[in-house]
C-alpha cells in the first residue's frame, strides 16, 4: 500500500488538524493503531496508521472527511473489524475512522416495520433491542454477535438465513452517507417502494468503504417468528450425496430457514475437536421455522431418508441446539488445526456437487485438505485452507495456498459462480477481480469510484 | 425536447446508416413512428422520431448504438410502451430502439429457480411459459398482461403483490447491457449471493433507459403457490377507517399477498361504472395465499370486523374473482369519467391515513375529485386526476391539475414518502426530482449518467 499524503502536508500536520477538530476522539495509542492494522482475516498491514478517530456523531465524520480531503489523506472506515477480506485494514499514512461509538438505535416503527440506526450498532445488539417490539433484522452473518450493521451494509453481508430471508441489500431502505469531501447525502427512502432516480442505496451496499462513509441506515424489519423451530441433522456417506440431497430439498419447494452442508474433512475435524465418535461421511443440518416448522421438517426428513441419509429431527430447542452445535464447532475446530484462510465462493446451488468435486481435485493436486461448509440453500461455500502460521511470515498466507485458492476461484467462475458470496473483495481478492468482471466492467466500476472519490482517499487499495 | 443530432450528420444520413446495417428492422412507417410518440400516460411528443428499429438480437442493438454514438443521435429504448410517466416517448431526431421482438425465454432452471430471458418478453407470457415448470416471476405490475420484462426492470416495476413478494429489484440476479457506445457488458450473477465489486445490476434497475440498453436478464423465480387463494372484501364508512384497518392488519404480522384500498370517490366511480348499488364508503380488498390462506383470511376478517368493517370472505376462485372485480374496474371506471392522469406516490404505510387526508385537502382547494386506490401493504397510492381531455390540447394535462399534483407530491415528501413508488420519473415528473433528491444528489446522479453516456444520447430529457 502506498502512502498518498502529499509531501506538502506531513502526517504530523494531519494529526494536529484532527486533534484540533476532534480532541480526545483521536487516538494514537499503540493498541488502537495496532488493532486497526488487521481484521479477522489475520492479515496485518505493513505499518500502523496515523491515528484512530472514534466518531461520536455525523458532525465528527464530516470533520474527518473535510480534513482528509483538504490534506489528501486516505481514510479507512472501520466498524468492529470483523471482516475476512482485509477490507478495513489500515496502514501507514491513513486515518482510521471508527464508527463503533455511533451505536444507537434511533427509532423503531412497528407500523412501518423499520428501524433507523447508527452504523456502529452491533447486529446482535440491534436484535436484542428489537425483540421486545416483536421485530427482527434478518441478515445474520456468522459474525452477528460482534459485527456492526454499518459493516454488514458495507459488505452486503449474507449469513445462514439468506436463502429464505435475503441478504443485507434486501433489508436496507435508505442510507445517510458522508461523501469524501464531507458533504452529507441521504439515499433511498423510508418507503418499501420508491423509484425516484438511480438506486444509490444499492450502489453503496457492498461498496466496502470505497464510495463514502455510512453514518446512518433505515433498515427493513420482519416480525419475529412465532413457535419453536425444528432442527434436522442428517448423515450421508459422501459430500456428493449430501449436496444432491440439499438440491432435492430446494427443488421440492420446501424452504428451510437454514440448510448447512458440512463436508467430509470438515466433519472429521469437528469430530476430533468435539471428541465425538467420527462415523465418517458428510452432514446436512437444517432448520425450519414459522407455523409450519414441524410439518416442513417431517417432509424434509422423508426426502433425506429416501436419498439414503440418516436423519434426526428435533422440535425441542435444547435438543435442536445440540444438533446444531456440530455446525457451530466448525470454526473453532479449524482454528485448532492451524492458521486458517476462510474462503467464500458462491455457485448456482445446482452446482454445489460440482463445486465440491472441484475442491476435491484441488486438495489432491496441492496435497492439502480444504475442509468446507456451505450455506446449501444459496450455493455459498466456505472452503477453509489450513496452513502453518507459525513460520517466519506469521499469519501471511503461503504462496501455494493462494495458488490453490486461485484455482478454487476459477472453478467457481467456470460453474457460473462468483469470487465472493458475502465476505467481499477487500484487500485479499483484488487480484482476481478482473477475472470475474472483465476489463470493461472493472474500468466502469473504477470510474464510478473516482466520481464519488476523485482524490482516491476512501479506502485506497481495497476492492479496485 | 431538443434535437441533439449534430449538424454535420443529417437525419437522413442516420437513417441511411441504420437501413444499411439493419435492413428491414428499420421502419419509418407513419404508424410505427406515431406509436412511439406516446405511451400509456397519454402524453404525446412534439414530433415523430427518425425511425423505429425493431432489434432481433444483441448484435442489432449493438449496431444501433454504434451508429447512434458515431452520429451522436439520441436513442429511446422501448418495450411495449406501457409506461405511465413518458419514459419511453420519442421525438424528433431520435431513434426508437424496440426490444419487443427479442421476446424469448432462453432458459429455465428449476434447481436454481431462475430464468434467462430476452428483454421484450411480456410479463404474463413469461409466467405462462413458467407455469408448467411450477415456477413464477413474482413482480406483477397492473400492466403485466401487456408490459415487457425489460420495461419492468427499466422502471423497477412494482405491483399488487410487492408487500409480500418484493419489487422487481428483488427478482433480478443479472443483466446483459449494451452500453451507449455499443459494448456489451454483463452485470450481476446467476447466484443468489454475490458481492464482487459494485452492484451495477441494482444501478441499472429503475434507470429508465438512461444508462444502457437491457438486452437480457437472469431473473429469480419462486415456486408457484399451491392451494386456492382466499379473497376478502370489506366495506368501511370512510377511507380513513379503511386505511387504519389496513395498518392494523399489517401490524398484526399477518401478510396478505395483496391488500388494495379503494377510496370513497373511487368507489363511487366504480359503482356507477359497474351499475352496482352504491352504498357509500370505502373498500379494502385482500387476498391471502399459500397453505395458510384460509386461516389467515379468517384472522384478517376478525380484525376487520372488530374495526367496524363489513367483511365478505371467499375461498372459491369464482366468487373471489367477483369480489376482486371491483378493484379491476377502477381504471375503466376512471377512463369513463374523462382523461386521467394516473399518479403514483408512496408513503410509509403508517402514513396512509394522513396521505388520504392530504388528498382530501387538495380536492377541496382545487375543487376537483381525485379518486384514489392504494396498495395498502406498501403505502403506494395511485391518485387519479380526471380532467376534460377533449379541449384544444388533447390529452395534455392542464396547468391546474399539475399544480394539484405538485401539492400532492409535496405532501407525500413531507410524510416521509417519495414522488413515485413504481411508475418512474420519465418525462412527466422531472420537474419535482430536485425536491426529493436535493441539489447535491441530483448532481451526483447526473454525473453517473454522464459516465455511462458521455454523449447524452440515451433517452435524453428523461429522468434528469
Amino acid at each position: 500500500m502506498t502512502v498518498t499524503t502529499p509531501a506538502r502536508v506531513t502526517t504530523l500536520e494531519v494529526l494536529a488538524q484532527l486533534v484540533d477538530a476532534l480532541g480526545d476522539a483521536v487516538s494514537t495509542a499503540s493498541d488502537d493503531v495496532a488493532f486497526a492494522r488487521s481484521d479477522k482475516s489475520g492479515h496485518v498491514s505493513e505499518a500502523p496508521p496515523i491515528a484512530v478517530v472514534t466518531a461520536r456523531s455525523i458532525d465528527d465524520v464530516q470533520a474527518v472527511m473535510r480534513i482528509a480531503t483538504s490534506t489528501e489523506t486516505p481514510v479507512v472506515t472501520r466498524g468492529a473489524g470483523t471482516g475476512l477480506a482485509g477490507g478495513a485494514i489500515a496502514s501507514a499514512g491513513e486515518i482510521v475512522l471508527s464508527t463503533l461509538a455511533m451505536n444507537r438505535l434511533l427509532e423503531v416503527s412497528i407500523d412501518d416495520e423499520l428501524a433507523v440506526v447508527q452504523p456502529g450498532i452491533i447486529n446482535a445488539d440491534l436484535n436484542r433491542q428489537l425483540e421486545p417490539h416483536g421485530l427482527w433484522f434478518t441478515p445474520d452473518p456468522a459474525s452477528r454477535a460482534i459485527s456492526t450493521i454499518g459493516g454488514n451494509i458495507a459488505t452486503n453481508a449474507g449469513g445462514l438465513l439468506c436463502a429464505k430471508y435475503g441478504v443485507t441489500r434486501e433489508s436496507v431502505l435508505g442510507l445517510s452517507v458522508v461523501m469524501a469531501d464531507g458533504r452529507l447525502m441521504e439515499f433511498g427512502h423510508r418507503t418499501v417502494k420508491g423509484v425516484t432516480g438511480l438506486d444509490l442505496t444499492a450502489l453503496m451496499i457492498g461498496s466496502e468503504g470505497t464510495l463514502g462513509v455510512i453514518v446512518g441506515a433505515t433498515v427493513k424489519l420482519r416480525r419475529l417468528m412465532t413457535g419453536a423451530a425444528a432442527v434436522l441433522s442428517a448423515r450421508f456417506d459422501t459430500v456428493d450425496d449430501a449436496a444432491r440431497a440439499a438440491a432435492v430439498v430446494t427443488s421440492s419447494g420446501l424452504r428451510p430457514a437454514l440448510m448447512e452442508l458440512i463436508g467430509e474433512s470438515a466433519m472429521a475435524g469437528i469430530s476430533a475437536h468435539l471428541r465425538m465418535e467420527h462415523t465418517g461421511g458428510s452432514r446436512l443440518i437444517l432448520q425450519t421455522d414459522g407455523p409450519g416448522a414441524a410439518s416442513e421438517a417431517e417432509a424434509i426428513s422423508a426426502i433425506i431418508t429416501s436419498l439414503g441419509g440418516e436423519c434426526e429431527v428435533s422440535l425441542e430447542p435444547e435438543e435442536g441446539e445440540r444438533l446444531f452445535a456440530i455446525r457451530r464447532a466448525f470454526h473453532p475446530a479449524m482454528a485448532a488445526l492451524g492458521t486458517v484462510l476462510i474462503e467464500d465462493v458462491c455457485v448456482p446451488r445446482s452446482q454445489l456437487p460440482a463445486m465440491f468435486a472441484a475442491i476435491g481435485e484441488i486438495e489432491k493436486k496441492y496435497d492439502i485438505i480444504i475442509p468446507t461448509v456451505a450455506h446449501a440453500g444459496d450455493g455459498n461455500l466456505h472452503p477453509n485452507f489450513i496452513f502453518d502460521g507459525d513460520g517466519p511470515d506469521g499469519a501471511d498466507v503461503p504462496a501455494d495456498i493462494w495458488a490453490a485458492a486461485g484455482e478454487l476461484f476459477q472453478a467457481a467462475l467456470r460453474l457460473g459462480g462468483t469470487l465472493t458470496g458475502e465476505h467481499g473483495v477487500g484487500l485479499l481478492k483484488r487480484r482476481w477481480l478482473r477475472d470475474e468482471l472483465g476489463d470493461d466492467q472493472l474500468q466502469l466500476q473504477r470510474q464510478i469510484k473516482e466520481l464519488f472519490d476523485p482524490l482516491g482517499i476512501l479506502n485506497p487499495g481495497k476492492v479496485f
